[in-house]
């Protein structure tokens, strides 16, 4: 669907990869687009045999494919990483939507603050006393960076993104849309009268290079020291990391999940959608949390876990098969109970509490 | 609670409506409010027979009711509709507050947008390179068009909503403060080295006419092809729509639910509050699907399901009232077990792995 | 780890809190420090016992601490409050950087809007008709305050966050970037043709004084009357509060809760983390609802519940606990079933239905 500005030769998108083209090097490319939408003269991908079916009935002349693929006759790119070469491609071919270099009339920076002079900030957007801006970066209209901060190269910085102050963030790091780093943890200390007060909240949260964060996730700045987001993290739309947390490199947050105060998330570790932590755990590297799982206690490296509470992952799947089936249950064990002429009642709970299997 | 600029009499009430006065049409209305807040000259609405008890409790003298309800004396507008009645005429007696037509000092307007004369860009707002606002829309203060974005006519974009380039969006569209439309979707592909990095998505949003979107609920753009919202979806706060969705027509989604990469839903459907899909799932039209439900698999053309794995609804209300009784239900067990002679052990896991009932 | 501009004597620290110093009154404090970073001029604080250990191996040479504590040779701030009067000696000596007073240039004030002298308006932030923002308060960089929005005073109103029209704030409130006050409650009505839209929202949000609220955290307004969130109150992240809830005094929620339509939460009570309830239920006072808990039904003064659906803590760890041996409780089952020659099946739904232990 998306459409280049023209044709594009078939041997241009090769070089740009550095692959050869099999086929036709003079096919003129007019677009990327999925299989299921691609017209003649769109480029398309396949990343394993899952997608032939759909390549068959697909019209696309032109395919990014692992080598061995059976094409059909089209004109391809052999590619040992189909997906990520069709992403390089589309970010040569398709370029966003870039405000010129410089500082937009319009944009709000203090004469305190240092802008390199390839960054662009766009009208509206807040460059506050004190703050840093590299080469190269993009500060989008709206988007607010308060004092003291730190943002390197090549990063963009989306509209309605806020920094709060001393916020420090690396190279490279994309910030979708209203992002929040460095918001007041919440943490709360009792007053004279008992009263719940806020504590102060003077750390300050790091975002290390070619980290990616999701539109309106919030980053609470630390206590004292740092929330880290290590070096090549990706977190979705609406993750709530609190003050304290530390998330290793390569890490995945999917949307909606929250971590508490002071979690651990080991390099390259995966928490899936709308999970949650008790605060202060670990979760180990290349550790798994599926999807809305409740975490009471440490993952260990490498360990798949699901559900609230979270459990191991196959004694997971047998208690929510098992979940389904807990009426029926009762009903046969009150039909042994009767054919033994027992009654429910006369086991007292005092027995019950040192049952053990 | 909410007061008028001044009387109102009833008969001018019944003619905004088309409806006739029951009673006294010179009957002067100085307010809205709820049967346990409204004092004598507001009006009132009864839905249904269970605000009878608060109606006859209330001392307003107008009141909007279906037909046949006894009023005790009341002035009445007799209504089919009486809550969308009420709500048109709040909508009409009390405006929102709207900023003139014309673009204020302050806006940050790109030369090559196109705005309506009668469209109302507020102080802060930006307005993209190639964007186009139409007649009667209002882009509120600090809201964000980037480039080549399309709003239609009469639609109300809040403060600190943020449209990324190429979005589209209908006629009548309201999006609460600060939503995001067009966030890049959270797609990784591994790179030379096997780490994650972030698909490029040139894909884009759609919004239908008549959507309405609550605050801070992001929408992802495509990968490729296109985010769509249809005409008359309602959608709460801090909502998370993934990439490559498909909301249906008149569909609601309560706040705080997840929709993963690829769902779909249909006309009509119901997604309470906190669910979660996940991917490449069909929830089908006018199907229920209750608030925390986790959607594993798809939902049939009006089926209601609940529960995390969700459940057809009469086996998650029994496996939901027999989950307290799992304790119980272990030691009832033991008992049998102690009758019979048996030891717990004695089951072996691989029996059990046949298990079938 | 955060330094003070320049060392300060512990007499002076003391004097700020009122209290005496224990040790040398000369020792110079450079920064404060978690127990865990500190260096030998950092100040650190212990809250229990339970924080010995880490502090025998701090280098640190003076603390905050209990009475009674032994503090190894270190001077010491002997306090009641060891948390609460650090966060204290934080605020006085580590002021967060303010805007000076006035309106920056760049700020967007409505010719209508009344401003304090001393508060802070800065640049990007809109001031929107009929606004009034008090005394020493702070509106930051593309904060937005619609028509006829009232701050108080001593307020921190961050950046990013949005108060719509008519939105009433109280003193000493801080909202952190990207809080949504105001938008429109999710309620809808059917119109001529059955199609769900939009009804009309005309209440307003009130929060009063010293409520503190979390980034991105969204609160609706209520249909005609009004969402209130009391004195004291403390709301985190990603929260969502629907039209016409009730947040009491001191009330705590903690990030990502939901809390649907006229939820009423009692003084003093704590709503952990990604909980959520139907509507109109109401939260007694100092009750606790554990992390993810998912509420059907009223919850007592005082009264702890946890789970989805939620039930009173014991009964709710019981069964988690249980819901693990679910399986191995069907083998066992199937295994009685066997040694009394019974068969499944034979237990008949009808049966079932009436099952009462």
């Amino acid at each position: 669907m998306p459409r280049t500005a023209g044709p594009i030769r078939l041997a241009e998108l090769a070089r740009v990869l550095g692959l050869e083209v099999e086929g036709d090097p003079q096919l003129e490319i007019g677009g990327f687009a999925s299989l299921e939408k691609a017209g003649p003269d769109e480029l398309v991908f396949v990343r394993d045999r899952g997608h032939l079916a759909a390549l068959a009935a697909c019209p696309a002349r032109a395919v990014v494919a692992p080598a061995g693929f059976a094409l059909e006759g089209r004109s391809a790119l052999r590619s040992a990483r189909p997906a990520h070469d069709f992403s390089r491609l589309m970010q040569h071919f398709l370029p966003l939507p870039r405000p010129p270099a410089g500082i937009a009339s319009g944009a709000h920076v203090d004469p305190t603050a240092e802008i390199h002079p390839t960054a662009s900030i766009e009208a509206g957007a807040r460059i506050g006393p004190g703050s840093r801006v590299g080469a190269g970066t993009v500060i989008a209209a709206n988007a607010t960076l308060a004092a003291v901060v730190v943002v390197g190269r090549d990063c963009w910085i989306h509209s309605g993104a806020v920094l709060r102050d001393r916020t420090q963030v690396g190279d490279r790091v994309v910030l979708q849309p209203g992002v929040v780093l460095g918001s007041d943890g919440f943490g709360l200390v009792a007053d004279e009268q008992g009263r719940p007060v806020a504590m102060a909240h003077r750390g300050r949260v790091v975002v290390e290079d070619d980290v990616e964060i999701g539109a309106n996730t919030t980053v609470d700045r630390a206590t004292l020291d740092e929330t880290r987001i290590r070096r090549g993290a990706k977190i979705d739309n609406l993750v709530q990391i609190a003050h304290n947390c530390d998330v290793g490199e390569n890490a995945l947050i999917v949307a909606q999940t929250g971590l508490s105060g002071g979690t651990i998330v080991g390099p390259g570790a995966i928490v899936m959608a709308q999970a949650g932590t008790t605060g202060h755990l670990r979760i180990g590297a290349r550790a798994f949390v599926g999807a809305r799982a409740g975490l009471h206690h440490d993952v260990a490296d490498g360990e798949r876990v699901f559900g609230s509470p979270a459990m191991e992952e196959r004694t997971w799947h047998r208690a929510m098969a098992a979940l389904k089936r807990l009426p029926e249950l009762l009903r046969r064990v009150r039909r042994l109970e009767q054919r033994l002429d027992l009654r429910a009642g006369d086991a007292s709970p005092s027995t019950g509490d040192s049952d053990r299997a």
